[in-house]
This record gives C-alpha cells, sequence and structure tokens, in this order.
C-alpha cells in the first residue's frame, strides 16, 4: 500500500473488555454490560458517539459466551458506517483477525489477505474471471446478463443468475486458495473488500446491468451499502462485511476511485493524472480542489486474453522486448524469467514500439511488404521473424522452440489493429479529457500509471506510439494494480473508506460515448506517433507521417 | 393515546418522492437516484443527517420498481435509530400503512393495529398467551426455559424453543385476528412495537431468561436492538421492523417503561408516583429531573386467571361490587353488561373492600364465623351468600343462575389469602420506595395507576384494605393498560422512542428482592387497613385493629 500508516481503523476490529462482574449494586443485563465495555475500549481508542448493534440472532450465543468467559475478552466489531455491529465475542485473543482485498476484474481476479491485527500480508494470489465463458468483454456479459423480456423481474434471469454464481465460485475459489496458503480456512476471514469495474460489481451482486450500456448509461447502484457475506454466498465467515469500493459511473467503477486512492489524487497540491487501462481506459484529472475524469473502450488489446497470444501479466508473459537495430538481434524478458507462453499489455506496447523504430510496422501500424534488408543480421531477422499465413502478416517474437509449449509468441496484423485502436483511443480520451479545463499536458505535474497495463510499463515505448503524451519520463510515475490497492486501503482505513465516498461526490464525470470531440481527436491519433506528429517532438518520423491516414 | 399529537415521526413512513428521469447531464444510478430524491423528501420534512441503508435483498426489486414508475412514487423506509432502512417503493400512494402495537403480557396479549399515514385505528383485540400451558407465573415459564444441562448451547434448549414458538403463535394469532378485523392481511402490516416484561421479551427473541430470577438478577438483554420481523419468525411484512421497549432489569420492564411514558412521568414538574399491578407490582417515583423504581411479586392475586374465579378485565367480569348494609343486598357490574364469568382485579378489590366494610370478612383477611345477624335481610344475606366446603368457607358474589355458564361466582378463603398477601406486598412496596427518597406521600401529586388492575379501579376501596395510601382520591389517576399506551406512543413517535431510551438510562432501580426493609414493611401490611391504622384516618377501624396478627 501506498501509506502504510494510514490503518487508523480496519473495516473489522477486536476490542479487548474486561467488565465488571454482575452484583446487586450493579445488575446491568448482560449484553448492556458487554456493549458498556465496548463503549469504554472504544473511547481509549478515541471513538466516540458510534452507535452498537447487536444482531439478533447472535444476541444468545454472544452473552453466553461473554458470562462464560466471566465478562473478560475479546470483541469483534464490524466497522460500519452508521453504526458498530458485534459479531463475536471470545475470550482469548485470536491469533489472526485475516481479511481479504479483492481486484474483480473483467478477466482476472487478484486478492490479498491481510492480517487485520498486525497488518502483515497473509497471502496473495489470483484467477481467471470465470465468466469468461459467457464472452470475454463487458458487452458480451451484459448481453448474457438481459433477459429475454424485459418486463420479468430480474430474479427469473437466468442469464444474470449463471453470471452472478459463476463470478461468486471465482471469488470463493480464490478465497481457498489464499486461505490454504495462510493456512487458515475461508470461514476464518471476517472482512472483505472489493473493487472493480460498475459492470462486473452489478453481476457480483445479482443486478441487471441493462442500462449500464444504453443511454444515457445509468447503473443501477453506484454505491451499494454494505452487506454480509452470507447474504452475498461467499465461503467467507458468514457476518463477515463486505465492503464495495462506489462507482462513479457506468464505465468508471470503483476500480478507478481505487486508483485514485492509491495515487493520492484527490490530495494532491498540483495537477496530475491518473492513467488506468484495463477493459476500458479511464483517465483522472485533477488535484485535491477538483477531479474530473472520461472512460472509453480502448483495452482490449492491452488486457491478456484478447489479444491471440495475450495474457494476463503473470508468470511466463513477455513484459519486456528489445529489437537491436545494429545486430537485428530481438530480446525479451518474461516475468519470472520462464519461458515464454504469451505476451502482456506491457509487452506488446515494447514491442509495437520497437517494431515501429525497427520500420518493421510503418506509421499505420501495419506490416510492411518487400523491406529491403541492409545488412546480412538484417536479412536473417526478417527471415525468421516475419510469416504470413491466409494473406495475412505476422511476427514471431519468440520461436516454439523457445517457447512454454513448444507454440511460437507470435503477433498478427489483427493484434496490430486492434493495438492500434487501443494507443488512438487512449491519446483521444488524455487530450479530450484535457480539454475540457482548458489545461494542457505541461500543466500536468504527475501522470500516475495504473492497471495490468500499467505493472512494468516503459513510458517511452507508449510515447512512440503515440498512446502517452511527449513528456519528461520523469513525470511518469507507475502506481501497479492500484485497483487491489485501493481494496487493500479500504480494509485497513476507515478514513480511506470515507474518502472513497468523497471523490465520488467530488469528481465530475465527463461522458466520452456521445462527445464528437473525441471521435475526432480518435481519428487523428491513428497513426504513430499521430496525425500531426509536432506533438511528439522526440519521436522519430519515418517516411509518411503528417500524411492523411488513406485505408 | 396520551398525548395525540406527539405523532412525530412513526416507526415506518412513507415518502412521495419525485426524482428527475435520468440524461446524459444526470446518470447517476437508480437507487442513488432513489436515495437523493428521499433524502431530498425528508429534508422537507425536517429530517437531515439521517444516513439512509438499501438492504442488499431488496436493491434489484426497489431499483426495478423505481424505473418502472418513471422515477416517481412512494418509498417506504424503516425509521431505525441509526439510519433510515429503505423497504419498498410503490408507485401509487399506498390507502394505509399499518402498525401494531403489542402489549405481551404473562397471562394475555393486547394489541392495537393503526393506519401509521393518518393515525387512525383499525382494529385492535386480546387473545390468551399460549405459555399458559407451561404454568401460569412467570417463575414457572423461566423453569420450564432452563435446559437441564446449562452448559448447552441455547439453541438445543428445547423448553425455551418451545415458550418461543408458543409466544409467537399467540402473536401470529392475534395478528391475524386483527388483521381481519382492520380487513387486511397479515403481511401489510409494516410494523410492530412491543411492549413486555423483561421475561416475556427473552422468550419472545428466544433468549434465556435463567438468570433473570438468580441474584444478582441480571437479564441477558435490556435493550434489544431493532429485527426485522422474519427474524422473529411473526406473520406481518418481513422486513417489519420489529420494535421493543427498553426494559430497565429483570423485574422492570419495557411494560414499565411504557407505563412511565404513558402517563408522562419523565417529564412531570412535581413529583409523582406510578403504579402498575400486573404479575407484578410496580412502582415508579420521580419527576422530569430524576426517577426511582421497584417492584415486586405482588400481582398474583389481582391478574386474571390466578384466583379460582378470577379472570382478565373483559366480558362478563365483574368490575364493580357494592354490598348495601342496610338493605343487604349485593350489586354488581359486569363489563360489556354481560352475565358475569367471573372477577377481574378491580372487582376484587372493591369485593373484599366491601366485605370488610360489611364485617363478613375481619382485619386479617379472614370470614368471620359466627355473624351474628342485626336483621331479617342480614341474616338472609348471610344465608344466601356465605357457604362452607371442605371446612373452609367461601362467599358467592353471583349465584348459579345469575352466572355466565351456570356456575357460581365465589371468593374462596385461598383467593382472600392470596389477596392480603397482593395488598400487603403493594403497601410495602409504596412505602419503602418512598422512604428512599427521604419522603413522604403527603410529597406526592399524583398517583397515576396502571395496568388491568387499574383499569376500572375505585381508589377508595383500595385505600379502604391499606393497599393504596390514603390520600384525597383527587390524586388518583387511573391510566389504563399503559404497557399497550406505551407501545401505541413509540409506533408514532421518535421522540418517544428517543425518551423511552433516556429512561432507562436516567432511573434508578431499586432491588426488593433483597431488601430487608420491605420485608418489615410487607408484614406490617398484612392487616385491613394495616398494623398501625393511624395511616388509613379515613378507614373505619373495627373490633382488633392494631393489634399484631397472630395467625
Amino acid at each position: 500500500m501506498r501509506n502504510e500508516a494510514a490503518k487508523d481503523s480496519p473495516l473489522v476490529r477486536c476490542f479487548r473488555i474486561d467488565a465488571p462482574v454482575p452484583s446487586l449494586e450493579d445488575n446491568i443485563a448482560d449484553l448492556d454490560r458487554l456493549k458498556q465495555a465496548l463503549q469504554g475500549a472504544m473511547r481509549k481508542e478515541g471513538i466516540e458517539g458510534y452507535s452498537l448493534h447487536i444482531p439478533f440472532q447472535l444476541m444468545g450465543r454472544l452473552a453466553h459466551a461473554f458470562r462464560t468467559a466471566d465478562f473478560c475478552g475479546f470483541v469483534l466489531v464490524n466497522m460500519l458506517p452508521a453504526y458498530g455491529e458485534v459479531v463475536d465475542f471470545v475470550s482469548v485473543c485470536p491469533e489472526l483477525l485475516p481479511g481479504m482485498a479483492l481486484d474483480l476484474g473483467t478477466t482476472h481476479l487478484e486478492a490479498s489477505l491481510y492480517d487485520l491485527l498486525t497488518g502483515k500480508k497473509l497471502a496473495e494470489g489470483h484467477i481467471e474471471n470465470r465468466q469468461i465463458e459467457f464472452g470475454s468483454d463487458i458487452l458480451s456479459r451484459i448481453h448474457t446478463a438481459v433477459p429475454r423480456n424485459r418486463e420479468l423481474p430480474f430474479e427469473e434471469n437466468e442469464g444474470l443468475k449463471k453470471l452472478k454464481e459463476s463470478v461468486t465460485g471465482s471469488i470463493c475459489a480464490l478465497t481457498d486458495q489464499l486461505a490454504g496458503r495462510a493456512g487458515i480456512t475461508s470461514d476464518a476471514i471476517k472482512a472483505m473488500t472489493l473493487s472493480g469495474n460498475t459492470t462486473m460489481v452489478h453481476l457480483f451482486l445479482g443486478l441487471s446491468p441493462y442500462h449500464i450500456c444504453r443511454e444515457p448509461y445509468t447503473p443501477l447502484i453506484n454505491e451499494p451499502d454494505p452487506c454480509h457475506a452470507d447474504d452475498l454466498g461467499l465461503n467467507v465467515d458468514a457476518m463477515a462485511p463486505v465492503w464495495i469500493l462506489p462507482s462513479i459511473g457506468s464505465y468508471f467503477g470503483g476500480d478507478l476511485v481505487s486508483g485514485i486512492l492509491a495515487c493520492g489524487l484527490d490530495a494532491c497540491e498540483e495537477t496530475c493524472m491518473l492513467i488506468d487501462v484495463g477493459t476500458n481506459a479511464e483517465v483522472v484529472l485533477g488535484n485535491k480542489d477538483w477531479l474530473i475524469a472520461c472512460a472509453g473502450a480502448a483495452g482490449p488489446a492491452l488486457e491478456g486474453g484478447v489479444a491471440r497470444m495475450g495474457m494476463r501479466a503473470g508468470p511466463g508473459a513477455i513484459e519486456r522486448v528489445a529489437i537491436d537495430t545494429e545486430e537485428w538481434t530481438l530480446a525479451y524478458e518474461t516475468i519470472d524469467n520462464v519461458p515464454p507462453a504469451g505476451i502482456c499489455g506491457s509487452g506488446l506496447i515494447d514491442l509495437v514500439a520497437e517494431l515501429y523504430l525497427a520500420r518493421v510496422i510503418d506509421f499505420r501500424g501495419k506490416f510492411r511488404g518487400n523491406i529491403q534488408p541492409e545488412s546480412k543480421e538484417h536479412a536473417a531477422f526478417l527471415e525468421q521473424r516475419l510469416g504470413e499465413e491466409n494473406g495475412e502478416m505476422f511476427f514471431v517474437v519468440a520461436r516454439p522452440q523457445d517457447a512454454d509449449d513448444g507454440q511460437a509468441v507470435i503477433l498478427s496484423q489483427i493484434d496490430l489493429d486492434a493495438m492500434m485502436r487501443s494507443k488512438a483511443a487512449m491519446y483521444a480520451i488524455l487530450t479530450t479529457l484535457i480539454s475540457q479545463v482548458g489545461a494542457g499536458f505541461e500543466d500536468v505535474e504527475t501522470i500516475f500509471v495504473a492497471g495490468a497495463f500499467g505493472r512494468h510499463i516503459n513510458p517511452r515505448q507508449a510515447i512512440i506510439l503515440g498512446m502517452l503524451p511527449d513528456l519528461p519520463l520523469s513525470q511518469y510515475e507507475p502506481v501497479g494494480n492500484s485497483s487491489l490497492q485501493g481494496a487493500e486501503m479500504i480494509l485497513f482505513s476507515d478514513s480511506y473508506r470515507r474518502r472513497s465516498k468523497h471523490i465520488r461526490k467530488k469528481i465530475t464525470y465527463v461522458e466520452l460515448n456521445v462527445n464528437q470531440e473525441f471521435m475526432i481527436r480518435f481519428s487523428g491519433s491513428r497513426l504513430i506517433p499521430h496525425t500531426d506528429s509536432s506533438l511528439f517532438p522526440s519521436v522519430p518520423v519515418f517516411e509518411g507521417s503528417g500524411t492523411t491516414l488513406t485505408s
């Protein structure tokens, strides 16, 4: 986490209480005694005026445990916004108070497990979103979730039900994975925080995403109230609170609110920018006084599982590519240094930038036919790396003999086209947003780059492609998987939970789906680096740049 | 209700909202839109800074209904202490918003059904507490509810389970009765408030009353947090909040907190007293600045179902008795003027006082043997009314030919003895309490008399018995079934709900079970009117008064 110090109040807390034994002079009821002692313990920690609630179904059990322990022990409290919910009493201090933070992504789920008593990380892991079987992108999921007869109550919608079950199953499997690694059972987990895009959150809650993708793009809910794990069919403790980061709108989810928290954008003195590329490209501009945001479909090419050899940033993913145009050799690095199995977002950006600089592709992002070799090494490189299948050219990044499963890692023209659309959308989004406030990139102090896209990104390569603005590299700051980081932050801190709500109120969202300016900017961004290459003075321009796109 | 004006905020409210239709300029999520519009509607009613909660399981349904109704309609909100819970959305204004107030008595349940929109009473009714089959008094219920093996979890306690089911069944039957009378179904009832003694509330909640009757007399809970009807197995709307009046201690339940609310004792400028005789005698002394209370077993003789011909104050109960000692005739009145079926508490007090004045019983409360008739009418009266069975004398209140089922309504010596203990306990409680604050009855402005006991009580007759202090009758004020009144008051008013909690914090409870002074005072009160007859200057004294009790 970015701010380790801010562990002010975890979502679930354990308070030690030592209540006086009842006597004739002091014979208030057991649970009132427990509440009174708990209020005293909270006061010592600076928590005042917070009402306490004991759920009906726990009263008998709590009172019995409290009495059996001679009225002293440890109380577990869900620190909900309006009140504290007493969920357990134990006579000895629990060794661990496990809490889980979850990034609920469209293609992958990533999670970490912490001990809320000490802040120690117990385990981390990830898993594929099983909803993939219903389609890899959000629109196909929404399509699955829409009932044929719109008048039917949501409960009777089979598609929605299946999607909910599918993602719940994924979360449960991931929970078991983490619990296993930490040497605990899943039901020992006492809290969960969750960060995801608006559609994923709707599907997880079993709510219809029908209106999310239809003008005027209204979600059913942006800020769900915390609920209990057993309401949601999760396998953690039944009374564990599940706290979902609020969304801003249909295309601006809690995952990006997480990002704002993770880079501290809402507290910056100077104007900064946050770029998060997942399934969508989401951008926020602002500082401690104002925040403006927009989002647009940009990401598929950069997300694992979409490009033919694309994969998530995990072991075996090619994340760095370098082409030496003197010796005409290609070098790559994979995550964990294991044989390559695919290429992740940052590797793809590296690769395409290097292919452009090596003039294997042209400014339109097309493989150049009939390249005249300049040397023997160049000829061998082209011979080994370029191929053609069904009239489409492709590039071999890793040869079969070097790859994980004996299958070459290749980049096809189709992948390249998708990549070009992504990078154009990305730059168009950035420029559209910044123009909304009458500013320019020169007014931005830091650009935070988040998402799987940002994990190992080389901003220089993204600049070459014309994906990110041509600013000094020192102004770029990667922030990793900020969706998960935000979930971790709210797991540990009440002030971050409050800040997440505040961000929601503070932010202005610009709807791109209906923005004419965006479409114009998108067209202008479909060359490398841009139709107006003067915007990218540091990027070399080869033949034909500056002309109008004809194909 | 005492204060019809104080309908400030019913437990469930219906707010009309008219939200703008979503547009690209205003595309917040449906349920955020609903909350925002609701907050606006609440602000108009002066409700500010109240957080709103939408239960997880209702989100889909609410959003669907809201959208289908074009974003305007009526929202039902449970007005809970820490937050408002949104439980329903309907497009047309509900005709009724039924809420039920319940007095959960040990022997009988009494309830009323109101329309929370208009304040109009829809129905009222009562039913026997089915727990009677496990014993008529509280101690036998507690005995039934205690597991043989105390270490067993409460859930495995069959006795407790049966008692809970039994009382829940009674409530459901009473609910059906009221709903039927109002021409609605039970599940149309949207809120319930409940007033009962501490043990009855424990049994209703399925909580063990084990420690209630054991030193130091600690209940398991005094102030349960509101829960939903379906958690409790009730047949009203599943999401209906069930609000239980807080108790003060084991022998001072929410029924008496109700009484304090009903007579406004906690707001009195001058010191007043509240006397409530149900299964226990409970007394509160105080004013707006302080409250002191105590309770003791006093009532069985005055509660229906205990004395042989005793019955609840319902149709056919003898509630007034007068003996003309000139003509030697006996006249009685029954509730609803139907043939007598038994005698209720107030009738019993009338009867015993009249028997004392007619010198049929002596100052010890014993039937006098060998009364010398003073006239022919007197002789006929004694001949007709006095009898003997198995060596015990009895008095015929209503002859078989006059009675409901052809069976005479009689008063036995056993009934008389119970009555004498009750009246002695009552006076001892009153004097013990008043001595705690160093005051005397002359310092008390008004004595409120509540409970079934108080419904038609003639304070003059209670004074003759030495049950109530010998004060001018103008200082006595009957308040009827104040337990039910309190439940009605909190059903309609948030300020009463807050006041009920405040009373709990403000009151000092004197434990009589361990009070030596009480036992001495109890012995002194076992004659008519008292061993010290100078305390009752208005009461005629016959032979032997002022001597020490010998039997």
